[in-house]
């Protein structure tokens, strides 16, 4: 599955390039020839991404030097680059890895602070060639450190460019929001706009061609405007904000610190508020109770609760909040209690039947929902649907 | 993101049909028409998803027709089709959705039980041409339905189909694994043999033309065998079987039950062991230990410990190990804690450093790994290898 284009594509026309061709080839030799010849027949700029690794199937920079004409050789430069690599890893650098210091004559090297592949700029007839290494990670990593600079600095962006702007909602269906912005959808002048589901949420995305971030606002301002005075209660963020971000940023913002028990999410919830750099600030830890044991002697919900009303029930989700948040010495405590499926539902307790409760500096607050899908996307969207408990909750103190 | 290109590519590889190369272009007809012409000039049989529906950037017969000129006519079966489309539906048809109706002249036309826009295959010049709507959904539900049984009619089988196989490795560097087998990768016979790196993993992939399971498992096992023997100590399992559900089928066999102390993890591994159904039987349960004072007040881990050699420690991951085991009542307790970055980093300790402590049943170890990448590469990383200290251990039991 190729991920790198889907990126490189709305990267690149926020830089006002337009992409217009994307090829892709196994590792064979000829075909990718055959392809950088063809996308340089009819276009400016090339990227190339994959096949800078250090095996032998390795072959895009081989494949563009006999392209263009321009012999590889070995930069002394990356050879010390490649040695201190492995030296501060305590590995020995095997033969292999030269590979990865052969350079076209002439080009540029991009700085790959998290990988032994670097990026390469080559330029030869007017067009340049750009080579970034294939796992995602390091290919934004060097698109965004490196390349994009690189382009504002040497690529003319005096045209039209496209620019788009994502409004994020939870709590709402698609239908439903189409329902409510159906005039604002169908008028398809400058900005347009679309609606796309998205793991559990909807992303709302207003799209214009401007000559400047000026008059992107100009346009797209009165519009998100009407949006949200119509839905703006199910609205959490733009664009690559994410709902564990902006927890993150009103946690902080309160002073306030948090803590969470998780059944059925066993850890999802705790995993993806630690993803943010710095969360050790307002997060403190997180009881995973996966067996009733644990509920019982580790969060002290008692017998009586989980006898009377079962595990997945109001009472013991707000038990597992009230508790943890005591035994873990937070002022808030958010706890998760369910069925994730694919097996342990029943009539009156189904599959995707979710409590989710938060306690804490005067909130008191459970709430229940039945989700669908695999047990992978319940787990998901209940963990997503109790981060925005907590931000909805702590919008309103 | 194109998710229809991964799909077809599969499929077709199963059909013994090899897929040399993928476009793609918007909705331009210029474009639409090259990308068509250079595809006929390499393949034999070309496949076009998207561009058949009602609205006027629908290009893709347009763009066919001109190419191949083959004018378009209004088919009166198609017409009838979408009449009783939207009559079923009771929603009057637009004008617009006649385009639906146009077909190139001598095709044949692929039901669409699903949608409006049916597929087309088109014959000239001994080349194929087969057209498919774009939504997800319905170009697999045409494919399965109508194009899948017409290819294995009309193209030839008597080929040989490609059939992969793939061995799944932890623990070794993909140079690594390069130069043990680098005599069987550079054996470009049949089956072929080719290295992937995957988030942490390796994976290493046999590909073989062959007429049968029987004729391919003929081929496969004896370079099976001599892989393993070289670098078996890394394999962990073939295909689409995950590390979680290995370990989930150890713990079970062995009666054995498991609980997680996690730190710069967040709640990751105890989030992935219970991705699997029916983990609750062997997993019961996780303290992330986010902040000091959980690890010193719920994890007991002594205050001398993290005060003489620190929260990043080998001496920190073995009691938090042995004291999570203890408190949740466990026969096996995992342990990590490392800094997972971008800050945090010291000389002596720096980002991407982790401790990976096992502790019960035996088992005593605590393993020293320094990590690159993004904090989530990192994070996700550590907890594979946690997973696959895991693995090992039982393993050696």
């Amino acid at each position: 599955m190729d991920t790198n284009s889907n990126y490189l594509a709305k990267e690149l026309a926020r830089l006002g390039i337009d992409v217009f061709y994307l090829s892709s080839v196994g590792d064979n030799l000829t075909r990718i020839q055959d392809a950088i010849r063809i996308a340089a027949s009819r276009s400016d700029l090339i990227i190339l991404t994959g096949g800078l690794g250090p095996t032998d199937d390795d072959l895009t920079k081989q494949a563009l030097s006999n392209v263009l004409g321009l012999p590889l050789y070995e930069e002394a430069k990356e050879v010390a680059r490649l040695n201190n690599f492995f030296k501060k890893r305590g590995v020995k650098m095997s033969l292999n890895n030269l590979r990865q210091a052969l350079i076209p004559q002439g080009a540029i090297i991009l700085e790959n602070a998290i990988g032994t592949a670097s990026g390469i700029i080559v330029n030869k007839d007017e067009k340049y060639f750009i080579l970034l290494p294939g796992p995602p990670s390091e290919m934004k990593h060097v698109f965004e450190k490196q390349v994009k600079p690189w382009l504002k600095a040497n690529i003319s962006t005096s045209r039209d460019y496209l620019h788009s702007h994502t409004l994020k909602f939870i709590g709402i269906s698609e239908s439903r929001l189409n329902f409510e912005i159906e005039d604002i959808l169908n008028n398809n002048a400058n900005p347009t706009v679309a609606l796309l589901a998205k793991n559990g949420e909807i992303h709302c995305r207003l799209t214009a061609k401007v000559k400047s971030q000026w008059e992107f606002e100009m346009l797209i301002d009165p519009v998100k405007k009407e949006i949200l005075e119509r839905v703006g209660q199910y609205y959490y963020g733009d664009d690559d904000i994410s709902l564990e971000q902006i927890i993150g940023k009103m946690l902080t913002e309160k002073n306030l610190t948090l803590v969470t028990a998780e059944s059925c999410t066993g850890g999802m919830i705790a995993q993806r508020i630690t993803s943010i750099p710095g969360s050790s600030e307002y997060f403190l830890g997180s009881i995973v109770a996966y067996a009733n044991s644990v509920k019982e002697n580790i969060l002290n919900v008692p017998r009586e609760i989980l006898s009377n009303y079962g595990a997945v029930s109001k009472e013991t989700a707000l038990a597992m909040a009230e508790e943890v948040k005591k035994v873990l010495k937070s002022d808030l405590g958010l706890a998760i209690t369910g069925i994730a499926g694919p097996g342990g539902g029943t009539e009156e307790k189904p599959v995707g039947l979710i409590y989710i409760a938060l306690v804490g500096y005067n909130i008191n607050v459970c709430k229940k929902y039945i989700f669908t899908g695999t047990r992978n996307d319940i787990r998901w969207r209940s963990s997503t649907w109790a981060l925005n408990l907590l931000r909805r909750s702590i919008e309103e103190l």
